[in-house]
């Protein structure tokens, strides 16, 4: 049996759709790691625990008590062991909230964050809050808007290291189900992009949010009637949807400092958007904040600081 | 075999997801009717035929040269035969277009009536133009807007007999696809409904359409933080659809005649939302005007004016 020697923690991001592992040193310089698509989404509570310790049983962690953290949806409800949102206002460079999953074996010792809350107007993050937490690692001092784009597209509001407000837009999620199951996805399907398109639907969604579902229509009708290719179409589509968002979350960023956590095809897509407003936001990448917000999070729970 | 001795001519309204065939006397009473769900999405070009004379075979049409008039989806490029759209403004009044199916047997006499289209914004219906010659069949000087919701929302202009313009809403849909496949699923899981909340999520909407898809996620966190009960937050999600639908229409509405040509249950709800905009808007049933207006297109071919 192999056992990393030097292996101090592990951290570990297990999302809706994914799982990823990293076995860590004492300075948290990564060992190893593991990317799934165990994603907590297909996962019943019984099953967190065999499959997490089926993945790493080549670092030996069930010999040894090695200090598991994890972040993410596997503290839902739905998920391993339900992880209480703590209620913003929030500092994440100085508090931490987690609970300790129960074994019978107490040489295994996991503990899973919890996320934010938000109660008026009632909103929720998971997993985003150790993200912000590893970008705040680093830029402490940061005060403005982080954006994250995703599924759920997060606005948050961030001064001297505190989470302030945030508000959650289901864009990704309707560009998805607007793509794949809409009389649309005909019209969509392409890997193309159109750079031009894409910014001209912005701002028309921007100025008329409330056209945008004559306008997802009028891609369907165009594609019919003009024969405009598919690429466009999508460009579009992903267009009229971040304007309506943007329109949306103006109070955020207009006049804003504002960063984009996210992964790097999606944060190109917004800042580009941004662009356009002359909001010139500054990128930076989900997994490493994701890494570093773990890594902090462990430090303030160990006391290491 | 049985065969209907006063048997003149069938109709047939064939969409995307329903079949319904009646069997009419020269004087479009109705002597039978059949309804299935064998809409045209689930069928392949070369169904079409069998499947109908199976339907109706017990009417006997393979053996007497019956003229067979279908509305619908059966016209689009993926359905039995193209039936082309014909362009706005458009007299229903006045004009028919239509294809005929051919078949190697001449005894048989099937026609597909055509759809309308609008090249600025682009737009295309098919079907609607039917029930819309139905209403002006029986109120020939209307002058103001139909609104035929469903699936695809139509708000269509109408005046002197003819469709002026009109403009697709994809709310429908959006709502399937929200409170069936999106994250929302088990936080509207419900029969029930609340008009109050419905009117309230409106008129939030209608005043501020850009908040949209974060107000989408503000009923999962309702529902999460608060426990907000699954027939409020349907109501709410239909409710800020609509809205924001109503936002995008109201040039259309504002001020205006306006005509609701549906089924019960969704007239019903859009009739709610507009009177809260102070718009008292007139029902009409749907099935009623689609049988209607095949009937008069049927005339305007015949010649039986």
């Amino acid at each position: 049996m192999t056992i990393l020697k030097e292996l101090h923690w592990i951290a570990i991001d297990w999302g809706s759709s994914n799982l990823r592992v990293w076995a860590l040193d004492n300075n948290n310089a990564i060992l190893d790691s593991i990317s799934s698509n165990d994603g907590m989404l297909g996962l019943v509570t019984s099953e967190f625990e065999p499959l997490l310790f089926e993945r790493i049983s080549k670092w030996g962690v069930r010999d040894v008590k090695i200090p598991i953290l994890c972040c993410g949806m596997v503290g839902a409800k739905q998920g391993w062991v339900e992880a209480p949102y703590a209620s913003v206002p929030y500092n994440l460079t100085q508090e931490v909230d987690s609970v300790k999953v129960s074994f019978s074996d107490d040489r295994l010792n996991v503990r899973i964050l919890g996320g934010l809350r938000q109660d008026n107007p009632a909103d929720v993050m998971r997993g985003e809050e150790t993200q912000i937490r590893g970008f705040l690692s680093i830029s402490s001092n940061f005060d403005g808007i982080i954006c994250l784009p995703g599924t759920h597209t997060k606005w948050v509001h961030v001064s001297a290291g505190e989470v302030i407000s945030f508000r959650t837009f289901m864009s990704g999620e309707l560009f998805d189900l607007l793509s794949k199951y809409s009389v649309l996805k005909h019209s969509v399907k392409s890997d193309g992009w159109n750079d031009k398109e894409f910014k001209s639907a912005v701002s028309e969604s921007i100025s008329n949010p409330q056209k945008i579902f004559s306008d997802f229509f009028k891609l369907r009708a165009d594609h019919l009637l003009k024969q405009v290719g598919q690429s466009i179409l999508r460009s579009k589509l992903s267009g009229y949807i971040i304007g309506a968002e943007l329109a949306g979350a103006k109070p955020y960023w207009l006049g804003q400092n504002v960063v984009i956590l996210g992964n790097n095809n999606l944060s190109k897509i917004y800042k580009t958007a941004l662009e356009a407003q002359g909001i010139f936001a500054q990128e930076v990448d989900a997994t490493e904040c994701t890494l570093n917000g773990l890594a902090r999070a462990f430090s303030l729970i160990t006391g290491r600081h």
